[in-house]
């Protein structure tokens, strides 16, 4: 069994953590910690686990955590992991960061869009845990940055149109939409009910922090700087984003040259699931699970594709995606205990 | 490997069945039929099934089915059952009936809330799976009633009260709150979302259905007739059954004594979780699961109990149960597969 | 036109007033205040009033809105109106509260469920503001205390049954569910969208502080003590209270009895609307307007009466009701800018 | 008094129509039809109607119909209203239809996008009813085509831009967002609630039929052809449009050029409301009323523009521009009984 530990463990991608390895069958749950319910039993701050295994939350303690256990997934506001993880922490354990701070390669874009960044000698061994592109390469890392869920989301849906440069790459524009609990369980006037309920709208307009996530990677599939447009939106639910991708294409293509590009890169990716022609993914048919839903048409009035993507922003979008890597870190299937079916209606 | 069927598996309560018993490590769905989707694959109803376990659905033959399940599911509109299930069929494999069709023991009563039942010869052998009720009675029989939503939720929240007799029989009302699967996957204006959305109505007022059902159970564990006021309200919500229920205590009782007999037939009901004094249900911490919170208050200006039940109507209020029923008819554990953490948020 | 002036403009409850008085034809709003966002543009706090009559909020100075205006409505918690509210200000001008602090004339009952009243001289001033059954003795008074939102549907909803002794007075069970504008602005975690959202609960079951406000009303109409049960649960959408209400029946009554009892006090009510027998309330039918929908049925079985009473809990549930009450302290026909047909579907 | 005509009064934009004209000041409802409802009263179509002027639905009669009215609005589906509208009916009254068949003056785009045109002769007359853009147009007229939901937003959202040539024409994308009212009252699977609730999709991906008279208007400001991508998405709740707008910046343009432009052509425009800097319009703050939010940035990384429209797609989306056309049409202020301050929250 793969011990495993959280940091962060009452945050909602940290409850959806908990809520996974409790059923998985070759990982336990030994320790997790949280700073507003230290001391106190998990159900205190989900109900949902009353009479659950006992958790008690934790004092956080990274060095006492790293010397029982396996692996330790974080899942904290940015800037926090990069001050607490060290080579010491490394020596002893695996790491698995949900948040951003070792997700960009490039520190000077990471302090850019983000703050200081307090370690950057251990960025160029994180591995951008995207498994269904980067999965041979994790294996055997010590630090995986789990990828964002807008990012899983966007890149995923244009990777292989990006590699195989079937588009204009200075064309590609992303407009997502994503379920309420992707901006977390702080309180604000945004996310109160009825202000948000039966409404709207984008937010971080042209300036959201996933920009430079989804750009570093492309860039990397296409061997070139790309710089791209992307537009959040929340929508009122509590799951789900779905990434609304336009690119022109960079010549004449049919739906069956594009559909073969995304078969020979996703045929055989588990988690991917291309819809048939004619119909587009929607968030509810993933709710719960570790599937991403794409498909895709050419708009050929104006010759552009229009790639649609779905997920589950907290499971594929973050827990569900960490335990993957967990999963590939320790060689195990890298199905195991993710393999679930959505839940629907749900 | 129990090898299992299910007869119409199209509907929400059947969709929620195959899910389960997709994952059940001891079960294997062998059949599905569907009267709408017959021929074609299950992602054709359920597109969250895309690329899972390849189900086509077939034309139903129950005594083809018969001959290769060791249990049959009926998820069907009642009046259906009664006509397919037969001796013949019940000597070939167990029955589990999602339907009414073979909860009321009292055929009369069934006819006059229903309609015509076609096997008042096997009545007599069904036993009502309310699982922590009767459990040791399901234990070797053929056929199993499983329970409807509504009762399953509000017999469960006053049971040790009326076996205690700490309440006054004529005195209980249950005014019970759903989610819209619970109507099923049907159209109608009533369930259109427009109309539906943001908004919340009583219907079948003092005349729905649950009602005898609940009635007959109470009035077993009373040993002698209860009537009482039932009224369902629709929720503007997918899932969850909110049970409130009222009734008259028969003396003097603190919290304590009330708890105490909570205790004494929950005590050691894995599904049926307690809450804390002053802490009260709600259906968003028991979605996706199989457990039933219950928690209750006594208003002392009026000397009432109080009683609040919350489920998952589709989980432990239909498709968990059965898959619970069909666990201890075969002699397992009667959590396997069915032991799962609520998801939240969802 | 009638000045008016409003303390707490930025709550629901003062955001709905602000709403109504900037169309009513014969009040025009000259003044209005709010902690948090005194000096700003009323804009600033509602970008619904973008470009609208430019508000500005004002610090409170409860002596110089008296000054200027003939009426001041306070939208305020509990325990501020009593310490504001002085014979000063009275002879100065009308006061509308929509708070709590003058709505019991029993002032222990107010200090037991509340807090310490700090005007007790005035409180045998105060109208309790129920339009439709205290019309006329609220013409000519100085206060007026707006009912709650859960008060006026669930008096209006069994007052009729009450007066005539119908129904045995010891056995009234009211069981009210609200959307979340009920619970304010403020933010809290059961506000908190992907909280509240897909899910139901009760709260202050048998605690709540409207109970002592429904149970005094219904007093003065028996003309003896009417103690009930009451409890409130939290609907997952904006606006709407639904009051489901149970009684015994005082002896042997037909839905016509019944029917024309309700039509005795509400034939002549233009916003009490009675649903045709079989229909019941949704909360969808009124939002947006004034109206009450009230339907009840006999639950023979039982010998009880299922009263359903429906209203917008911001219109008829506050602000509605206080502008309907100044129409008539001051002499105009009731409807004045509140005749709003219902907004559907929203 | 305007005396008006409803044809089509029982679907969403004609309840809407209603709602409106109900209490407009100066025209009087003389008559509505419905096919589902005729010889019924209105309030059997939609309860909010209880108690409310006694609308009874005819069966249609345009004929008598125009004789007795001084307009006629008909929410019909698309094919019906180009055979019902003659030289002799607008020879009696004036026409305002919500639907498609008088929008696109090229007969040949409309016959490739919908259906046969049965009245070509007349479409020459009809003037696009985009009251901000067409209005000193619209008067005198004999028929209006009120325009799209979706189409208003987009149209308006870029029209300056387009009109300016301050963007690259070949390079709009329109990512519109729509609540489930605008796919109408009709049952389907897609607009079940459970199906629709908590959930996010595209449909009709670049295949929209509004994308054609989007393009119509902009080919008209532009004086060349414009071709555009058109994305509608349906969103979890019932009112409002947002259209997400992106286009490539023609030259290099500051925040303060752009806003220079959009004042040009709306600075005297009642009903659009530019957002401040940094601001985006979401659609709870248009609900309930007649205004259009529009809010931009530039997105300098990629030097495009994105303006983002919000509306409420029955009211400005619909009948309140309906009504508007009215209005311009009879010489009233465009305001009369359209002026509503946005219902919030709701």
């Amino acid at each position: 069994m793969i011990k495993a530990g959280i940091i962060g463990a009452t945050g909602y991608a940290g409850s959806e953590l908990v809520r996974i390895l409790t059923s998985h069958p070759e990982a336990e749950l030994v320790s997790l910690t949280s700073q507003s319910y230290a001391g106190k039993a998990y159900e205190e701050a989900y109900e949902s686990y009353r009479h659950i295994p006992s958790y008690i939350c934790e004092e956080e303690n990274i060095n006492e955590m790293a010397e029982k256990c396996d692996v330790i997934f974080l899942a904290l506001p940015h800037g926090v992991a990069s001050k607490k993880i060290t080579e010491d922490i490394l020596s002893k354990c695996k790491v698995i960061d949900l948040g951003a701070d070792f997700r960009l390669q490039n520190a000077d874009t990471y302090e850019s869009w983000y703050t200081t960044h307090y370690a950057k000698d251990i960025l160029p061994e994180a591995i951008y845990g995207l498994c269904e592109i980067n999965g041979d390469m994790i294996k055997g890392r010590r630090i995986v940055a789990n990828p964002g869920c807008y990012t899983t989301c966007s890149i995923l849906s244009v990777y292989p149109l990006v590699k195989e440069r079937l588009i204009d790459l200075s064309s590609i524009i992303i407009d997502a939409k994503s379920g309420a609990t992707g901006a977390g369980r702080s309180l604000s006037l945004g996310n109160h009910y009825c202000e948000l309920n039966e409404s709207v709208k984008a937010y971080k307009v042209a300036s959201h922090r996933h920009t430079p996530e989804i750009e570093e990677q492309l860039s990397y599939a296409a061997g070139e700087s790309v710089v791209i447009s992307f537009t959040p939106h929340l929508i009122p639910m509590d799951r789900g984003i779905l990434a609304t991708c336009y690119a022109k294409l960079s010549g004449s293509y049919t739906y069956e040259d594009i559909l073969n590009v995304y078969k020979k890169y996703y045929g055989d990716k588990y988690f991917i699931r291309l819809t048939k022609k004619g119909t587009f993914p929607e968030t509810k048919w993933v709710k719960g699970s570790n599937f991403v839903d794409i498909g895709f048409t050419i708009d050929e009035r104006t010759n552009r594709v229009i790639v649609i993507g779905a997920l589950d922003n907290l499971f594929k979008g973050a827990a569900g995606q960490a335990v993957q890597n967990m999963n590939i870190l320790f060689g195990l299937d890298e199905k195991t205990g993710i393999d679930l079916v959505p839940i629907f209606p749900a």
